[in-house]
């Protein structure tokens, strides 16, 4: 009885201290949002230093000792408990990502905030201008940040396994090498197959699109995927995110291009697909660490199971196209369904990986996350990176980058503070969905026609209750496991790619 | 040498441990922004507690002894430095603002921060269904709670005291009332003589103007005015407030009603005077307890010189009539600027303090500050509030209410979470505004043929040199004292509305 009243007061204690910082974080969150979407040029430089405070106070209050000692106090309550009941996952989760933390000091935590902030200036200036000059000495500092961020993590088999670690726990580099590789080796045949073929046509979705036109219609389009604007909202911003600052706020953002509808649409669905997984999680977890996705690459497979294998099927555009004709009908009034549906689902070899096709996007990924550990390795330089990259470019992708912009300084990623652990995340997401989606269809092998009906309750409701609810509770392996049955797997994504784009090619 | 080392790394120890806090501080500022702008209903309950959270933290942060240390140990140091230099001032301000911090528990600030969410959403409720019952239980913990937070500040004179000095530093209870009889007494007359008179006919402002073309007008209003969009923006909200998160990003907000194009006017020139008021602050002082308006009654008396003594002006309009006529022409070509200057200022004996005119709105003003007096007194009961505002209304104003929604609920003042010290920075800003403007014409007599040429420069620069830079430098009393050479007055006030009034009415 004492004992009890004891366990409850130290649990209750650090439930209290941890929603503590989930505010914080979520104060921070608020703060990039804002930044993205409305902050007036004037508020940038008080916004840096307002967000490493955030992030420094948030770190120090996390790995306080208190922490600690609490989580070592609660392990025999823990041990009593079911592994996948609410409190002992809440212990569990937080003791990983205390044990992860307290390694990093405050000091250097804040130090490398601020360096991020100020790396992503120099990056925006230097996309701008296609002057990688301009940022080269940010990004030696960033890749020397990243290797003492991960040598404060003792005993990792490859540098880059702690900093992978954060984004996709459990994952190491050798694991990820043998698995893209074999990706690899099964892709680039079809690659080859498609890209000997005429290349699609898709000067439909290049004609004029008001702005306006544009962002009611995704508005209307996720209302009807299972968005709750409730919980949500959709702003515009440069490079669209998916943030949240309380399981009942999630918010989304959107970029529109008048001559390219694509963006808008897919960048939409995209950032949708992140935010159900979000707005499905259990609310019991709010301001606990639970409540958050599993990892990155689970995340990236909710917004990749929305964006490609929901969004870009014909079975879903058999029921939204008729919606769009009505909305846009000079545009699309003499483009047929089958045409809009091969014009989405265009394969080429281009430059740009946020901009390219489900087929040849992994190749984008794997090349990035090639030049990531040969920097942290050590053996390539960050002066010689735009060489290396036009040659990985030349290589895997048959084509060159003419400007910087277009090429290495094309993604905020390594310029937003870290190289390592920041592009794995996108293939597995890739995989996973696949393997997520085939699951769900052979549960109900009624999802299909419902997508084709507009109706997308059965499958929404299939991932709340298999993945979303569940939050962080399970790690992305476990959550592999428990959904499907079986390990990550390559097949279903090939095996999707070769059904989905063998009836569009005739292969 | 070896004490400048010392006094050195104190000063800056301290700078840093303020900056801190600043940051924290314009984080729970833009959660309150965001509240009350973009937030979706599904963020409330979070957010009432991220705001608890920060300004907790914050708060403990302040009143860590360390601080009380640090000034201690500067005390020295400051005695050496002339009493308005950067530094000793910082000193200065910070060890009055920790000096009154350190009497609150933190504990209490936290249950204060939860209450006043929660009596806010009951207000937001209440008044909508017109249900003064609904949140009167929540007003009584108020009055507790103020009751107890001035019980924390040992030795007043009157209960009152300690809640007004937090908004108007050196204000006390014996000196407004004093104060507000002489003024009271100078008023009431000219009230009379000019409701005496037919009614002024302000129907031109009550024609359809689209929402749309309301918000264009006021922003290219606001930007000849001098307020900077660089560092600033406006967005809408329901209750119009100015909102600041660095020197760099000072924020107003706005409301539209369409039948009633008063309110985005003048709401948007008084949220403007707050923040030409926060953008002129001396930058240097960002991240500072010195980067701020001294006083509510002071920066009240900014927005009420832009909202009245430059905005409902002849000279004003002499200028943008044109303008509004050339954006509104259906509605306002056979209005004569005459016709519209006497519509913005028509007096009338009105229910709602925020829509009444110059002449009657200090007698809104000081009911409530009796009434506030009163509850905290222990003489007037909550329960008992919405007939003794009736009361007043019938007795100061002539008119009575007929719903509570128009009567005690129609200010959110004691609703979110305070019971004195509430409405007096409204009469001081009126009188002080009037004062300053007095003193700036004084010595530039050439701004009124300024203002008539769209010329805004002389009296924006005055204001910038003589009160905007010095940021709370300065305490009301002294600024006012450096300003006009003069302490606070009411005859300048009483001076500028029979000159106005007496043309307008022909007294």
């Amino acid at each position: 009885m004492q004992t009890t009243n004891k366990t409850e007061t130290k649990l209750s204690t650090l439930k209290t201290h941890l929603t503590q910082i989930n505010d914080l974080e979520a104060a921070a969150s608020l703060l990039y949002w804002d930044q993205a979407t409305y902050m007036p040029p004037g508020g940038a430089s008080a916004r840096g230093r307002q967000l490493a405070t955030l992030q420094a106070i948030s770190h120090t209050k996390f790995t306080d000792p208190s922490v600690g000692q609490l989580l070592e106090d609660l392990r025999s309550y823990e041990e009593t408990l079911p592994y996948d009941s609410d409190e002992a996952s809440l212990i569990r989760v937080t003791r990983r990502k205390y044990e992860r933390a307290v390694w990093v000091p405050a000091s250097f935590m804040a130090q490398l905030s601020r360096h991020r902030a100020e790396a992503y200036e120099f990056w925006v200036k230097a996309r701008s201008e296609n002057n990688f000059a301009l940022v080269q000495p940010y990004l030696e500092k960033t890749l020397e940040m990243s290797c003492e961020l991960a040598s404060f993590f003792p005993g990792y088999e490859h540098i880059a396994d702690p900093l992978i670690d954060f984004a996709d726990y459990g994952m190491k580099t050798s694991f990820l090498r043998t698995l893209f590789a074999e990706l690899r080796q099964q892709l680039v045949p079809i690659v080859e197959a498609i890209t000997a073929q005429p290349t699609a046509d898709n000067s439909c979705l290049h004609q004029f699109y008001p702005e306006n036109r544009q962002l009611e219609f995704t508005i209307k389009l996720i209302k009807q995927l299972g968005y709750d604007f409730q919980r949500g909202r959709q702003d515009q911003t440069h490079h669209p995110f998916m943030i949240n600052f309380s399981t009942g706020d999630v918010r989304i953002t959107t970029r529109v291009y008048e001559n390219e509808l694509g963006q808008a649409l897919f960048s939409t669905i995209h950032e949708m697909g992140h935010a159900l997984y979000e707005q499905g999680i259990n609310s019991d977890f709010e301001g606990t660490p639970l409540a958050g996705g599993t990892s990155s690459g689970i995340h990236e497979s909710q917004s990749r199971l929305w964006e490609n294998l929901v969004g870009r099927s014909r079975s879903f555009w058999q029921f939204f196209y008729p919606q769009l004709q009505a909305f846009f009908p000079t545009q699309l009034k003499d483009v047929s369904l089958d045409k809009f549906y091969r014009a989405i689902n265009k394969v080429g070899r281009t430059l740009i990986r946020t901009d390219s096709d489900e087929v040849t996007y992994n190749l984008h990924v794997m090349l990035r996350f090639d030049l990531e550990l040969q920097m942290l390795e050590g053996s390539l330089e960050v002066k010689d990176l735009p060489e290396a990259w036009r040659e990985r470019y030349r290589h895997d992708l048959g084509i060159v980058p003419e400007t910087d912009s277009e090429g290495v300084l094309q993604d905020v990623h390594w310029y937003s503070g870290q190289i390592g652990g920041m592009f794995q995340c996108y293939t597995l997401g890739n995989l996973i969905s696949a393997q997520f989606f085939e699951a769900a269809v052979e549960e109900h092998p009624e999802i299909i026609t419902k997508i084709e009906q507009g109706n997308f309750y059965t499958l929404h409701n299939w991932l709340k209750e298999k993945i979303y609810q569940h939050g962080c509770k399970y790690t992305a392996a476990e959550l592999i496991r428990g959904v499907t049955g079986d390990t990550l797997r390559i097949a279903p994504f090939i095996r999707y790619i070769k059904q989905k784009y063998g009836q569009l090619y005739q292969l």
